[in-house]
Formats: structure tokens, C-alpha cells, sequence
């Protein structure tokens, strides 16, 4: 089925690079908050533990006006762009990640060299992710509990 | 709310466990494999990456049939039993935790001393309980995506 109407363009590729995500083994979480002032749009964990982030830019503008991204190669192995096929690529920056994603799924164009990332930073990222994706699963499942914890 | 009708006793202990656990700082995953042949009722996180298993009991002849429950030992710092309030707690192992819990919470009524975990495993556990959590939230909120990936 396709996205339900007037998702956010964001949103709408967001859901695909999940999916392109998922078909790799790689487990996402959208809307990740790594460290305070930070929000990804898709962070995920690979078989093996890798950490990578996923940024989804709907145009140009969306781009342009934005000066956190560099702030996230602190918090993962890989760093990628996704765009639309109608997204000029070549503004994008070399040295980092490419995804061509649209509602339905996503794949990778240029895959960056990792980074090395500390053992402790990883292992606390792994717990976050794992503790956020828990909370929101049981709030999905147990509509109750957002009253009842403020979760 | 209560729970659906209908909802067989194992789950309705396990929603109240989940907030009881939610109220301590925990974050719950319920039906976690930890191993092969193994699903726990209810595996949860604590904020420095504790490790707890609980087995909800819905009375007596589910406990006295469970020949499982030790091998639950291996896989976490703290196993807890969750009973209601009918249930003869005093047949109860009583080295390992217990919990009252009904549909709605539950409290700590004996916490076990904690058994050391190796890094290992404890790594490999939280990696595993990030990605099981973060697979199934994606399949609660993108249904279109069981039927893509078999997740």
C-alpha cells in the first residue's frame, strides 16, 4: 500500500529507507535522538552491531537549510543520504553515504568507508536504541501505558 | 482500560509486568528469544543495561509443567516469577525473584541477589533485544512490510 495521503515527504522516504534498511539485515529506528539536539531521521543497527544513520532530504531546500547533519558522524559507522530520484545528487557531499529511496523501498548508490567508533559509545547507543524501541513497541501495544508513564 | 476480554491469564500478567517494569526504569520485550528453544515471557533492560527475565505463572499447573524456567538462569542478572494474587507463592523457588502483578502493574515482592553476566553475552543479548524491538515496531507501523520481508 502506498503511504497514507499527505505523509510528509520526509516521512514518505523515511518509510522506504526502512524498508531498503530492513532487506540489507540492518533493524531501524526512525526519529532517534543520539545526544541532546540531535534527532535522526532513521538510525540502525546491522547483525553485527554496525551503526549507521540515515538522513532524508526531500529537496534542495531541505538540504541547503541544513547544518546538523555533520553532527551525526560522531554517532555512527556509515552516514547516508536519502533522496528522491529527482534530487540533484551531486550537491551531496563525496565522502558520505547515498541512498536513492521513495515510499516503497530504498537502495544504496556510494557506500562510505566506516569510522571507527569507541566501544563505549556503541555500546551505549546499542542499549539507547534498544530501550527507545522497547518503550515505543509496548506504547503500540498497550495503549494505556502513555497515560499511565508519560512514555 | 483492561485488558481485552478474552486475553488468555499469561498475557495479562505480562501487560502488568511490562508497567510494572516501565514504572522501575525498565524496558520490557515480551516473548524474547534468548536462545534457541528458549522465549522468555518478558526480557527487560534496565538503564545501565541490567539484564532481568520474568515467567508469569497463571497458577499452579503452569509452573508445576514448566520445565524450562532454569534455563532462563543462563541469559539474565535477575529471574522473577510473576504471580496474582490466588497463586501459593510459597512453592515458589526462593532464591530466584517474585512479583505479584495482575493486568494492570506490578510490584517486587523478592528481588534475587544478581548473578554475574559475561560481557559477551550481555553485549550480544542487548544487540539482540534492539533489533527484535526495533524490527517489530517497524512491523506496527508499516504494515505493508510482514508481507515484503517476512519480518
Amino acid at each position: 500500500a502506498p503511504p497514507p495521503e499527505g505523509t510528509a515527504p520526509g516521512f514518505v522516504l523515511a518509510r522506504g529507507v526502512c524498508r531498503g534498511l530492513i532487506d540489507l539485515g540492518f533493524a531501524p529506528i526512525c526519529e532517534f535522538v543520539p545526544a541532546r539536539g540531535l534527532r535522526a531521521d532513521v538510525f540502525a543497527l546491522g547483525p553485527k552491531g554496525e551503526i549507521w544513520i540515515v538522513e532524508c532530504k526531500s529537496g534542495l531546500p531541505d538540504f541547503r537549510s541544513d547544518r546538523k547533519w555533520p553532527g551525526y558522524l560522531d554517532w555512527c559507522e556509515r552516514f547516508f543520504f536519502a533522496v528522491d530520484g529527482a534530487f540533484p545528487a551531486e550537491v551531496l557531499p563525496e565522502d558520505q553515504g547515498l541512498m536513492r529511496a521513495d515510499g516503497f523501498g530504498a537502495e544504496i548508490l556510494r557506500s562510505p568507508a566506516p569510522r571507527p567508533m569507541a566501544a563505549a559509545r556503541r555500546k551505549a547507543m546499542t542499549l539507547k536504541a534498544a530501550r527507545v524501541g522497547a518503550m515505543r513497541l509496548r506504547a503500540a501495544l498497550d495503549p494505556g501505558l502513555s497515560a499511565l508513564s508519560g512514555v
